[in-house]
């Protein structure tokens, strides 16, 4: 009977992956990976074929969706499932475990360095403090969720901070930047008008972290808005309340001004 | 001028740790590490000296705190301060950044895989539904903090999941356990009565997240309090509303009771 892996790669480089991924994948006969819902920040495919000696089937959603493909191949001999970032963070990917596990074939995961923890690391910001996570969508006529305006006021009215994920077209290679996220909560702010967002109110953003190219920058809305942070992956965090050492972790390492500082 | 690289070795053996960062550790000239904020599940500090050729000084809390060792060293070479999950999550780690970068000392981080999304993926949770974590402390006489049990009811309340994190006394070799961790709880439950549990409340213990000898079990409270998940690390997380997957994942990777399905 087969056996299915789950291996979570990290954020930016093949050698961001653990050891103990690399020698899974090596031990694997087969190596499918998704990259639509999140992707590697510095590695095309096949710098991670050689980096693990093995091709890469790469599915896109409809194949990942289906499952037919990873299950036929899991039921036959052992198999890896490659994300970026770590496993399960997408529904598809606990549907797929299950769906294997009801057919006997015997499961694993194998851990990645998430955003979810390394964006907060990378402005220092304490994890504890960070409430529930948003994505803003792009913008589409007719179709304006104020989830995550409200996620994020939630949050912030409660001291918390809010990792801000954005979304991605990877079929249309399209990766929503700093910018027009913080464009879209404008917006919402006009929109909804629930007093979230000011033009003193600190936005932190986040150009792909983890990476050597690496680049965080932390002000008001019109700071970020009108600064290049470069190629993808992007994202933001919306502080709550912040501690002292907090603060002062943004001046040093996101360039935020020294007045927030004197807050508290 | 020095370089100070701080380094998270992820959850349970070296083999666990990125290659960036073994590269990262093996290019050092001196490597200290704390591991009473947190500690890898299955590696002794021998065993990680092997694996990174190198010698590690442990460092105690008081030693990191003042941060002169570490910082002595930084400003002379290539230094790394290593720690169990992903750094930062400490703000004894970001006050030394903080402190190194003040000096001129040049920084970086190589992340880890941490508990925070680990906990999250191994029981098939969605991480965007996960609100402020908390700590659980031992109790002391005169000492019953109620802000653990009201974070969790807040998180409940509106749907959310709670990862629960126990307290470690690594001085005295003191972890708590899920058990002790669900027995505070009910008395929190006793003391405040808020109604956050009963006698159905679905609980989820996890033991050794990340780790070969990792277990998981979802259920009562009388089924957790038990229920032996041996050694250390464990964790909590109390789940919110849970989605039709998140259900079908508890039961089939941490033995939920099946009744859990027909909720919703």
């Amino acid at each position: 009977m087969g056996h299915l892996i789950f291996v979570g790669l990290g954020l930016s480089r093949p050698e961001d992956m653990s050891m103990k991924a690399l020698v899974a994948l090596r031990g694997c006969d087969e190596v499918f990976a998704e990259f639509y819902t999140s992707r590697l920040i510095d590695a095309c495919q096949a710098e991670l074929e050689e980096f693990i000696g093995r091709k890469i089937t790469v599915l896109n959603r409809k194949e990942v969706e289906e499952g037919t493909i990873i299950l036929k191949a899991a039921r036959q001999h052992k198999v890896a499932f490659m994300v970026a970032g770590d496993p399960m963070s997408a529904t598809t990917h606990v549907d797929l475990r299950l769906r294997a596990a009801e057919e006997g074939i015997t499961t694993e995961l194998v851990h990645g360095v998430s955003i979810f923890t390394a964006a907060a690391a990378a402005f220092g910001l304490q994890p504890y403090k960070f409430g529930r996570a948003v994505t803003i969508p792009f913008p589409e006529p007719g179709y304006l969720p104020a989830s995550p305006y409200d996620y994020i006021l939630e949050n912030y009215s409660r001291g918390l901070h809010t990792l801000v994920l954005l979304d991605i077209r990877e079929e249309e290679d399209r990766y929503m930047t700093a910018n027009e996220a913080v464009r879209w909560l404008l917006d919402a702010e006009q929109r909804l008008g629930k007093g979230l967002l000011n033009d003193e109110t600190i936005i932190c953003a986040g150009a792909r972290i983890g990476s050597t190219g690496q680049r965080l920058l932390a002000g008001d809305p019109q700071t970020i808005l009108g600064a290049d942070m470069g190629p993808p992956l992007h994202c933001l965090v919306i502080p709550g309340r912040l501690h002292f050492m907090e603060a002062h972790a943004l001046v040093s390492f996101a360039s935020a001004p020294r007045d927030i500082l004197e807050e508290d």
